[in-house]
């Protein structure tokens, strides 16, 4: 069943699907060799997931239709593609944008006291009028002062840009996690659903850490691809 | 509330807490000047995630203790580090090990035609003796051949020394889903966890597709660190 529901998820995700429309039950049973039941429970998880929707009598359809971004543009270390989300395809809907005393967590993080200032900034990201991600970053001075009044208008690094900051390193550390009401609420999707959650670092020219971020996102809107080219092994 | 339990998800996931043990509600409550309400639905939704237990009388302890490890090591394509569970650290239980037709998917990402032979391999990898991910990998031949009867003893790239198999590049896909029963049960998790989950294409020298694997982790257990440097922007 488990392995069923790996070869649906990757078709429905990697868009093998062009017009959208799965097949139908018994098609699935024939090709893959497995039971009613069997295509029924993946189908059932897939749609809980929130990938697929069934309608009795019309079939089953994708719901999901994630762009990929590849991770060193995520990281913003890179000059975005042509077609990257992050080549000025973002929009930002700000929530907030306050100095803050740092949290414990952030200070040890960053390497400062707790109750440093810094500028909490959060907002959700939308692509497509979609909402991608929900971002909570804290960046320390000077940084801030220069990111302050700085007009937000597409993705985290476009705006770094704008106020003229410049990084070296970023890292991220991915997690998972379930969205509870607010981020399901922000995100638009159903409370309870998988969410791909990082905490992200930003370096100064110095290798001084100036900036942490949160980050929620949904793998049902984009999905992030990593390639290794084998050099020292 | 998302931003409380955004600081604790850190702090507790960080290893903040050497002693395992969390901070009281009440001290939660002044350090984060949040309301008891507030701190007990962020604990609530730790303790969800499989991330804390709260015992009566006692308090709330950490019980997830995940080890980082560098995307490079998990794709295969840098010499590990010598403390990395991708050095000798972990062993597998081989759960399937058989020559099958490939599946549709499977085939497509492959660039074959769906049917031609490849061996499935699947597997639980432990580490410290506890799961860490299930994998389900597809190998085209020639390669199947030699990795068929070849001992798995540690992790898949030393499978792939043991019998000869050299790559080029290595690909991630990161997705995020929630356990079924199957997955929950193999991986020692609740039913309904959320995980990460990866589809991973390897290349051999001449960039021909031949491995294609689902990949399901549980970010309790271990965490993907990925680190990128300004290089072109």
């Amino acid at each position: 069943m488990r392995r069923l529901r790996d070869m649906l998820r990757g078709a429905v995700q990697g868009g093998h699907y062009p017009d959208g429309q799965l097949p139908s039950e018994a098609e699935l049973m024939a090709s893959h060799q497995a039971s009613r039941a069997t295509v029924r429970e993946a189908l059932a998880l897939l749609r809980a997931e929130g990938l697929i929707e069934r309608t009795q009598g019309i079939g089953t359809h994708v719901v999901a239709n994630p762009v990929k971004t590849s991770l060193p543009e995520a990281h913003g270390i890179i000059k975005p593609a042509r077609d990257s989300m992050f080549n000025q395809r973002m929009r930002p809907r700000e929530l907030d944008r306050s100095v803050v005393p740092a949290p414990t967590t952030v200070a040890e993080r960053l390497g400062v006291a707790p109750g440093t200032p810094c500028l909490r900034l959060e907002y959700v990201a939308l692509h497509n009028e979609e909402p991608v991600a929900v971002a909570t970053n804290y960046v320390l001075f000077p940084e801030a002062g220069k990111l302050r009044d700085t007009p937000f208008v597409s993705d985290w690094y476009r705006l770094l840009d704008d106020a003229g900051v410049p990084l070296s390193d970023s890292e991220f550390v991915f997690d998972c996690e379930l969205a509870d009401a607010p981020l399901a609420s922000v995100l638009g999707v159903r409370e309870g659903s998988p969410l791909i959650s990082m905490e992200q670092i930003i370096y100064d020219l110095a290798g001084r850490p100036f900036d942490l971020a949160f980050i929620h996102t949904c793998g049902e809107r984009f999905r992030f691809v990593s390639r290794g080219h084998e050099e020292l092994r």
